[in-house]
């Protein structure tokens, strides 16, 4: 082995003078879907008039539905068009010297690879899946309201498993757009950052929004034009049809498409990722001392492909998975709450989150396209701290939001019953946008080194590796304590202003409060397209600083690239704060929905779940134990194959002594493709147990319900199962994201010369703690948001089988 | 600073060859209570009077009660002369040389100083809330039935107190005894080692044993007595007076003050002993390259003080409080259940449990001394496997223990209604026992370095501090999964197997099952005794192992205890699996209680917890807060404590260079106080927070329940808040207690050679994970176990504030 080098900066410098680069030559041309190239293969005017269209067909059938629909299908379509100008401006950027193209080719590779396989596996396991719902469907007793509205047991199998399969099929486009435009992107920022730090923060900007816009925009055209296809295929609100307030529930297959996807999609991705970074850095920074994204790595590839996979790809589709998991819960709160109301139009209640999520692609536009280069160029721009730019960005947005918000419950939620219900509704979504804003708040208290408890992780460095862990540990744990006090302050008001509403059922019982409760979640993601693209303009800058630091360019590059970088740091932490906070109100409201659907099959009223029962308790544990075992599996995961990067990178050092002093090539494709089996091996197991141990909990307890004379017993047991899973879920996940968003901020605290600096003992400290951070926050915390609203939407899909 | 010496082997032979020590010459007069001095004081015959007069007054009452009551009083003055015997027969043997009793006079005197200390602030806060008590239960209206049996409100307030008096005051004692034993055991046990393996053992496990059967002893006649005083006094089961079945619920308080002190004890105990253990290792083992244990050590005293508060003194008052709760629990069920079922003599349901852990002294006693010394001496003696005598000595008590728990279900479950239950409940009583069986097997798979999970953690040392802390996080995340699935499997069975006993109340329906649950409990505890006795057997063996290495004894001496040592951290780790699975049914045992108490008071019926209603869905994750937030405080406790240890520790070998060549004498006492006064400081906040928090939510929620006019609903946001705090504490105690022991035994297994051995990069990163788990496994997890037990008892003696 190669003695450590513990003066990591000169050995940078001195590998910049002497500089014989050694860079893949990988193919450079970007792989296309097939699909895609079959469209691009048709003549260009047939192509229009093919969009046309389907086009003119989607608004035939919106126009049938209702003028709400029509109204949120043009919002869409301008900001797909948005979208479509943003990635222009984003391509027409120069790509810079043929250096950084090389790399990024490289990057591109090996992230559409890894896609393409992962996609692979995921669509295979997804038509399985399809296979098992339909024969469940198709051998389940219909609910009477089915019976009575006329739709069939074969309709309902086919509705359900055509939802499932178009809400997985969207969810998978949302992270290949995000991944798409994220490597083409990177190289762009990086050839930027030589000239001014404005442009390049614009660039990261608006190829993020791109995502953005997508993925909110498609999430909300998939749901409406569901909605709308069978609204008019049922021909719902005719008589001796379904009833409009029903229809909502026909959609949950989608929101369970999308979790399906979204939770192997992070599962592989988070994996990836960290598996490389950790890897990468233990046997690059910490046993050969050279810098991080140094050329001479062999896993400095797969590390910036893992940027691209984990970060962009995987978090496109979990918050495409969180926007379609909350309208769709709203909407059947909704209705369930217009038919109890006896509301004369209840499509108001219903089509509320279609349209809110409309304003929010609106708000976000503004938001993103405020931030607008400077003509100033050159270093001096990188004088304004880009956290202060993005900031502002975001207040634009959510000043706009409050105002959108309030004028959509004007327009959507008045009802001559109760004439202010309106009003109090817009105060729940003010809750909501509060409790982001405050979530934001806390996140931001915790993980940036401004603030009193990372400076404190840092100093608890200076006594070494084991004081760091468990001050982080300790930090992660407590920063669980705010969060939770405020999503239960919002959770009870939110209830109680739906409450007081003066909505009121037949018994004359106040009922609006759940749906006060859904509105604020409402309230706490309209604004998600704009937190998606700081979200996304993280690892964007990620990859730029990596292809900047391998392609050897000046320190004052670097700079800009590194600072950007830290900013995306906060903001990464910051939108996981937000989707954990939303993935609490969203499962809680499909866990009402679930209640709602097992009463409708069960013909008998199901309202409690009594966790004095012993067998409901037991589910309780074993939902929480889920929790435990689902995090100890993903982080073993990474454990694992990061294991496996380091033994081959330690191999390539050896067996090529030359790649220290430049005169051999590492083998980077050999890395990737270890990360890349490995981590698609490594995200079966977890994933699997998310989705065999409800359906399994549920088939044994009814079972022994059935031995035992419980009639229900499967279907409590799991609704159990589910809120103790969500409740562990939510506390695990805060604890592993802020723990992990900390250790990394102490690090670079560090790194900007306290407690010793760079090359200290305290910054070896910190960097055990980065490490082991790295799969708390990159991979087992954000796979547990998907977690926790997979299981809302699978037990719902999966209710006949507890029956 | 003085430069690392990574040899750590040669150092500490070095320094035994030219010894010149330097000891602590600090008083070595025993300190004494002043209540035993006092007692002391008087004539031998008046006492011995006294006594009598004492023991007379006890079995009349007894007699009057039942004669189930003197039976167990009998056993229990059977066994306390029993500990007496071991004692004396411990205390007979000799100190070793003068330099060994120099040191564990320090240890003494530091262990017997920080326990005063701690007592003092202890029952200053116990008085306080005394008087808190007091005044709810004065303001409170009586329920229907303590009306009924014209139990004034006074009178009911005054119980209350006394109980919770009494019990802090038993477990106080229990503490005080486990201490006190060890701090004289271990010199014995040190002095042992220098003739035979044996010997030592022997020792350590009668000394062990002693505290056991006064720890179980007293909670088994401390019960009786209050049931026995209650019953004569209040006249029960005479017309017009309380009924036998009710008398149960007067002794929660008893349970309540058992695990008062015992949260405080522990958590005061735990940040001390780890504290001083993660301080010394830090700068002694790590910067200076000292060995553990070594004189030159300024903090090798306060870690030696450390085992004895923390591990025996805590574990005592621990175990105390969860046979207290559990027998309590289990007799209000036993009382519920012979009420509904209208059996004519229910005084068989409620005596039931003071009976199984009598034999349960029994039983313990012939395990414990079946342990005996050979008469082969010296090193050959030590080839014979000390885990394997002590094992042996658990499978006959266990083995008695199932006749026993046989024999107890026929004398006293037996009842002409169902002729057949008592069969049912002894197999209730098999799936307890089966449970701890499972258990401790679990346990030991997950911790020993025989097995895979332990040796895949060693082997993630060799890729650095990083993996082996995600490895080790990871494997106590999943080692809660087999435990869960045991405790479920044994609650829904056992649950089963009473609900089928054949009891049915007035309406037809089977009622045992809850009961059968209790039962079950009680097998898990019914060899309580021995497990305790393997217990405590683990930190007398270290103390020992450190005293040995103190005294600078020769190789072969301190091979023997540290033999001792490694097998003591596997029954620890042993036992705090055990001590959860109790935790966790006695707590499901109590909450059953908790809602009967509330119906009780609130005049309607309070059967169900009900998830979906979101106040008590924000209880629950309020429960779950807790547990994280708690953890949290605990464990940065021990890391700032131990930073303070750090800096004095660094301070000595700064300002006295002479330490390090023996010249210049260290100062430990300023150690021992800087800890003690630290942890006293750190103990208030974590535990102030678990006894302020369910009665701030109760009365929260209470208020609020009464200006939305929902009754009830601050008792059923309290339920929530305790069966959600409960399965998270269970698994949180699970995943810190085993990460912390496996990560102890990596290190232990990389020390016997493995991965490059001592001082090797993959020891270096094992010490890390050692560190880490030391607060974990010893601080925050057992506090858990403690803290479970609290909420249960404490929620249902305030049961009254939340109505």
């Amino acid at each position: 082995m190669i003695p450590m080098d513990d003066d990591m900066e000169s050995g940078a410098l001195r590998s910049y003078q002497d500089k014989p680069r050694t860079f893949p030559s990988m193919r450079s041309k970007p792989h296309t879907p097939r699909i895609i190239r079959l469209l691009m293969g048709i003549n260009v005017r047939v192509l229009l008039i093919l969009l046309l269209l389907v086009f003119g067909g989607v608004f035939y059938i919106g126009a049938k539905t209702s003028p709400v629909i029509v109204f949120v299908f043009s919002v869409c379509i301008i900001s797909f068009l948005l979208s479509i100008h943003l990635t222009k401006w984003v391509l027409s950027k120069d790509e810079g010297p043929p250096e950084m193209v090389q790399i990024s080719d490289a990057i591109r590779d090996g992230a559409e690879g890894f896609l393409r396989t992962q996609y692979g596996t995921i669509s295979k396991m997804a038509v399985l899946l399809a296979l098992v719902i339909l024969s469940i469907y198709l051998f389940r007793t219909p609910s009477p309201q089915q019976e009575a509205s006329g739709l069939g047991r074969s309709a309902s199998a086919f509705i359900t498993v055509a939802a499932f399969l178009l809400g997985a099929l969207c969810s998978g486009i949302a992270g290949y757009v995000g991944m798409w435009v994220s490597v083409r992107a990177n190289v762009r920022v990086s050839s930027a950052a030589r000239r001014s730090a404005r442009e390049a923060l614009q660039i990261a900007v608006r190829a993020g929004g791109f995502s953005a816009l997508v993925v909110v925009g498609m999430a909300v055209i998939g749901i409406s034009i569901l909605y709308a296809t069978f609204y008019v295929w049922l021909d719902v609100d005719s008589p001796g049809s379904m009833k409009v307030t029903e229809l909502p529930l026909l959609l949950v297959g989608y929101g369970f498409g999308a979790s399906f996807v979204a939770l192997f999609a992070q599962l592989g991705g988070g994996i990836y990722t960290k598996a490389a970074d950790v890897g990468a850095d233990l046997v690059g920074k910490v046993e050969q001392g050279i810098p991080e994204d140094d050329p001479r790595n062999p896993a400095v590839i797969a590390d910036l492909v893992g940027d691209n996979v984990g970060d962009c790809a995987a978090r496109g589709a979990d918050l495409f998975e969180s926007i379609a998991a909350e309208i769709i819960s709203a909407m059947i709160l909704g209705g369930t709450m217009a038919q109890r109301c006896k509301i004369e139009d209840p499509s108001g209640f219903i089509l509320f989150p279609l349209v809110v999520h409309s304003f929010d692609l609106v708000v976000s536009s503004v938001g993103i396209l405020s931030i607008r280069g400077t003509r100033e160029s050159g270093l001096k721009a990188s004088i304004e701290d880009p956290m202060a730019i993005l900031q502002k960005g975001y207040s634009v947005s959510i000043v706009l939001a409050v105002l959108a918000f309030a004028a959509s419950t004007r327009w959507m939620l008045y009802t001559e019953q109760a004439p202010s219900a309106w009003l109090n509704f817009a105060l729940c979504g003010l809750v909501g946008i509060m409790t982001a804003y405050v979530f934001v708040w806390i996140t931001k208290y915790y993980t940036d080194y401004k603030h009193e408890p990372v400076r404190t992780l840092a100093l608890s460095s200076t006594t070494g590796h084991g004081t760091n862990i468990i001050a982080g540990v300790s930090l992660g744990l407590e920063s669980t304590a705010l969060p939770v006090l405020v999503i239960s302050v919002s959770i009870v008001s939110a209830f109680w202003l739906g409450q007081s509403s003066g909505l009121l059922d037949e018994a004359g019982n106040p009922t609006g409060g759940l749906f006060g409760t859904a509105v604020a979640t409402m309230g706490m993601l309209s604004t998600a397209g704009y937190i998606l693209t700081m979200d996304m303009f993280g690892p964007i800058a990620d990859n730029a600083g990596g292809i900047v630091e391998m392609s050897q360019q000046p320190e004052s590059v670097r700079e800009i690239t590194d600072l950007l970088d830290a900013v995306g740091n906060t903001t990464k932490a910051t939108t996981k704060g937000f989707a954990i906070g939303s993935a609490a109100l969203a499962s809680f409201l499909l866990f009402s929905a679930y209640m709602d659907e097992v009463s409708s099959f069960a013909r008998e009223s199901f309202k409690e779940v009594d966790i004095a029962i012993p067998e409901v308790f037991v589910g309780g544990l074993l939902g929480s134990m889920l929790i435990f075992l689902f995090s100890a599996w993903a982080c073993s995961a990474v454990g694992r194959t990061a294991q496996e990067v380091v033994a081959e990178v330690r191999r390539q050092f050896i067996e090529r002594p030359g790649i220290m002093d430049y005169t051999e090539k590492p083998d980077y494709g050999r890395c990737v493709a270890i990360v890349a089996s490995a981590s698609l091996k490594e995200m079966i197991k977890p994933g699997a147990l998310a989705i065999v141990s409800p359906i399994a909990i549920g088939l044994i307890f009814r079972i022994l319900g059935h031995y035992t004379g419980h009639p229900l017993l499967g279907a409590k047991v799991v609704a159990a199962f589910l809120m103790f899973a969500t409740v562990s879920g939510i506390l695990m996940a805060l604890f592993l994201n802020t723990a992990g968003g900390a250790w990394d901020n102490a690090k670079k605290y560090i790194e900007t010369g306290a407690f010793g600096g760079k090359g200290s003992e305290s910054h070896k400290a910190a960097v055990t703690g980065d490490t082991v951070g790295d799969p708390f926050k990159d991979t087992a915390g954000p796979s547990l948001h998907v977690l926790i609203k997979m299981l809302a939407t699978i037990t719902l899909v999966m209710a006949p089988v507890f029956l």
